[in-house]
């Protein structure tokens, strides 16, 4: 039976050290972090993660601002917002929420962003300075993880690390990250999709394997190596009648089956999503210090 | 035994369409591209590749300017002659010639250059557009790899792609070039470094082996798969008192052995290196149109 990966705990832990650092920095008159979030309209989810977010900042002792715009808001007003953001010296790092309305170029909001503040990671020239190992803001998820190794001692050198899914924001990131020259890092890392012939044959090569496909509990037991290392990116609401929110989660790992295997693995809810807010926080203090 | 992949035929080819695009361009009165290259100091072999890339460009009806700088050339120098190059009107696309001498900070000086200028790739924003499947320059040697595989109509979706190798400049671009959704691409890959545990079991599954190691015929028969497709991204000089120069070329790869059990194989010399001309002259063009 695995070791189940506590990524609610990991996160609080982090998000301690993060707020003896502030003391700290309160202590010797230093700029104390502060990070802004930009909310466009009123989805109930994105409300949520916003709010989740500010409290966070609020909790460790950051400076947090929220900015709620209208679901009308143009584009060019959006991106006066963000140029008001890049200029004001207090403001240490920001994130603009997605998704956003229609109406809005997603990119164009992303790539006005200055990549000094760009604590979400997905300005090309932070994902750039990634691949080239140069510093830069990591994306919260893949930071996530790789702090979640880190921090359960898990080897990666030498490993075979297989990552499940190519997306811009997870896949393709944790890839460049596991493979490359650091610690953790130096995995054999094979990256499978939707185009992959045979997954399974490739999946059971894993030491590590990294699923993030978005297909719920696509990952079964006869597709894991015995004692392999299981990371579950996937979330999910099922209807749950007998349940007060009408729902559970899930991942893209069939856990129960899975956990029997594997030597650890994260659950869901529990592992790797209290981890992107740690993650978020710790681009945040990289941010103030100016040490991204 | 394989099919060669004839690389300097492919390039020539290529530089013909290009010429053909100046003809055109011409005729109808716009703006023929204009590639310049800089070199800083002497060295023998930066002075062949520079002049290369100038006689192509004349060759295919290019405007062509070479910035010569004596190897004093302080980091400051360097870097103004880059602005002045970022806002020449006339030049397309520029190249700083690598290695540069030891008291300039290669890193700031692609950063100096303007992404739209930067033919060579190598700027951060350029490897993060990569990365996130957004318009922008390639580096040619990995752009190279994906021309060569196009022109010959490997298929690469679904198939299994080692690459050895995670250089910055070859082994990591050309992962993520042939795992993204495109056309080549959509190809399952691996990634094989000096830390992977047991290389040929690895390499024997691949469909596609892209070898960018930087040791010599390092890949030998039993490393391959048999109809594999071989591409060598590897160049060393051997002695060969027998040879006018003095010596020969061999690649990565043991190329008369892998050769009897590949489909299709890249010889050197003339496998990838000219290729990298051509993806040059192919991203100036891109350049001059505005249209990376």
């Amino acid at each position: 039976m695995a070791t189940q990966i506590d990524g609610k705990a990991t996160s609080l832990k982090i998000q301690e050290e993060l707020a003896e650092q502030v003391e700290k920095i309160k202590k010797e008159g230093g700029k104390i972090p502060h990070l802004a979030a930009v909310l466009v309209g009123d989805d109930g989810a994105s409300l949520t993660y916003v709010n989740a977010k500010v409290k966070a900042c609020e909790r460790i002792g950051y400076g947090s601002t929220l900015v709620h715009l209208p679901e009308v808001t143009t584009e060019e007003a959006l991106l006066e917002k963000v140029k008001e953001l890049n200029e004001n010296d207090d403001i240490d790092g920001f994130i603009v929420q997605v998704p956003l309305p229609d109406h809005i170029d997603e990119q164009k909001v992303v790539e006005a962003i200055s990549p000094k503040k760009d604590v979400d990671g997905f300005h090309p020239i932070n994902m750039g300075n990634m691949l080239l190992g140069l510093p830069g803001f990591v994306p919260a998820t893949p930071k996530g993880i790789m702090m979640l190794l880190e921090r359960y001692d898990i080897e990666t050198s030498g490993k075979h690390c297989v990552v499940m899914g190519r997306s811009h924001t997870v896949g393709t990131p944790v890839s460049i990250l596991m493979s490359r020259k650091a610690t953790p890092g130096n995995a054999t890392v094979t990256v499978v999709h939707s185009r992959t012939k045979d997954i399974p044959s490739i999946t059971r090569q894993a030491d590590i394997l990294i699923v993030a496909l978005g297909q719920r509990e696509f990952v079964t037991a006869d597709m894991v190596k015995e004692g392999a290392v299981v990371v579950d990116v996937g979330i999910h609401r099922v209807p749950a009648p007998e349940k007060k929110s009408g729902f559970r989660l899930r991942g893209d790992v069939k856990f129960d089956e899975v956990a029997e295997k594997a030597s650890f693995i994260t659950p869901v809810p529990g592992g790797v999503g209290p981890m992107t807010i740690a993650a978020l926080l710790y681009n945040t203090m990289l941010a103030a210090k100016n040490e991204k």
